[in-house]
């Protein structure tokens, strides 16, 4: 089995729905309403957040994959899908506490959470998008 | 100018994110928890919804429109998404007070407030996706 | 080979690219301006058109085809998409002089030119998009 | 709580991989080859197919569903994408033993199998991309 | 409030569509013909251009916005949705006089116009989708 | 005519239809069940694959092309779709004897194939999805 050395990228796509608020605590109820505007309801709205998580590394030249996507896919809802999933982010998700559930932010805590359970020697580049025309990307800088 | 008679159909597509919390108050937390699952949380989650609106009649020979989408698009912004869009369902649109949001009734609602607003001659008939996997389809019977 | 009775629709998804500009010339300038607004730009402007083509009739139980997809592809091509394509279709197409091509005309022309190379018991139904957001549907009433 | 009555629609959307040839046992391999094209390589190629269910009736006043569409999605992988998913058509799926695998017989399995599960109140149409560009619908007729 | 330090990409999606032909007035005319195409039409055709502008930098750590997308969106629209859409590119617009609007020399111009407009430590990178098949990335170089 | 001096991409979709098993013939019949799952199936299965091929360079400030789009289709269609549409790639595609057809080595294989035909002052990148959540990228590394 003719076996080629390439460094390749592998991507895999899941979904959540939930609600949020935009709000900084340190912040005027006045200056809270300006500077986020609706995503700013004290009763919350929602989305379904579309996730792609990108990994980058080596392939394993005996499988011919980069990693197994169906292990990507069970660490992406063990750490982030089944935790954020039909869920208030900001009452019920503890890595909000404290944070400001922006794209940015759930990004951030996405990143960080799937991370830990990948191996060191895979990068890792995220996206996530909060509607069809709204999206951040995030790779740990 | 050549006027070719034509009854056709001409549909608009809008967006609205919210949140809800499927409930059905005379039942108890737990047939409550237990039919609607995690879309009973009661701290809400949300959806980007995506609703699709159709016009069928006749085409006027004059002009070789059905209706001026244009037209179509003003009365689904003011009649639906700036009423729902950034907002709690359940809290803060009078329409579900004692109306569970289902998407069946979201759509029942919608079909309702557009058909008041549309020529009598016009048939109606909605869509609305609540996720890429999950839509309803309504038209008033 | 079991061959089942069965009455189904077949769908083809074809596409062009095309300029238009639309324009009653029985109109002033001002209630053309007025009622097309940017459509009556005398410069023209254009979109990418997406045609699905309906066709529903008996599946032929020796092939377990309703018609061959390919044949459904080369009428579209030849009758629709080779006249239309890359093409200003108040200028360049015979079909619209005299006739606004309003997206309810041009669906009435791409149905007619259609429907002419079918064989008679095929029913036909046609939905085009002129934006993601904006589409036509006409069955030849 | 408001009841409406209402008659409504709800769908859900699954997919599956599966390989398949379509090919005529009574046919010579010459007209095989000339009828049904690349589709009729002996070795098989395959597709993503796209499933969508849709179920029409009246929407339950108490919980605000036509029906649950977690059923429904269980209902389409146990009958459906289960026994089809990663599968040679052909060589795999019990359905298609002296059955042609065209989109329009697999469209006709996938109803009948559908169909035995579901309230008899209920009306079923499943739609089934066999490509973005190609798709079968059918209702039972 | 915790505040991660992060740098992120912040997108937006916004659409325009317009008709244009390619053409070197420099070229003669059967050098236009026979290197452009269909595109070099001399009564033009037209295109739904999808426009992606991407923009990197460090997040507020009060906000937990990259950017205002609102503000994105605003400069996008002014900058080049609203000079370009429903326009002939190369009749209507002054920044195509004398520059042959291909899809990389739109993603010039739109990168420019929009690069005016944000503050100097973003990074800039847009993505022009011409037809679904077709799309150009430009980041300034 | 106004020649700015861009370096851009230039990216084309193209798709194909294909079978594939995933077996490594080093390992026992149980580790590659075990490791492949339903992708082992010995009677294969089969995707739509979608190919983006992404071109980096220099833009000619003359055509204000970066390369045409349409030479670029086809090199991709000579080297990629018609090799590997419709086909089995472990039995019917010689590029895979000995390499097992995963989306990381067929991506291998279509960017060195397109590469060799390719001006050597162009960049390529490939991304290849096998199923809408699935991807793999590779650039040559």
């Amino acid at each position: 089995m003719f076996v080629p050395y390439m460094r390749a990228s592998a991507s895999r796509v899941e979904r959540f729905n939930a609600a949020h608020r935009l709000h900084n605590p340190n912040w005027s109820d006045e200056k809270n309403a300006s500077f986020f505007g609706l995503c700013n309801n004290e009763n919350y709205h929602g989305h379904n957040y579309r996730l792609i998580v990108k990994v980058t590394g080596e392939v394993d030249p005996e499988s011919g994959y980069l990693l197994d996507l169906k292990l990507l896919k069970d660490i992406i809802r063990s750490e982030v899908t089944q935790r954020f999933d039909h869920k208030n982010l900001n009452l019920d998700v503890p890595d909000f506490k404290g944070l400001n559930p922006t794209a940015e932010n759930i990004a951030y805590v996405a990143w960080h959470r799937i991370r830990k359970q990948l191996d060191n020697k895979l990068v890792l580049h995220i996206t996530l998008y909060e509607t069809e025309r709204n999206f951040i990307e995030y790779d740990g800088q």
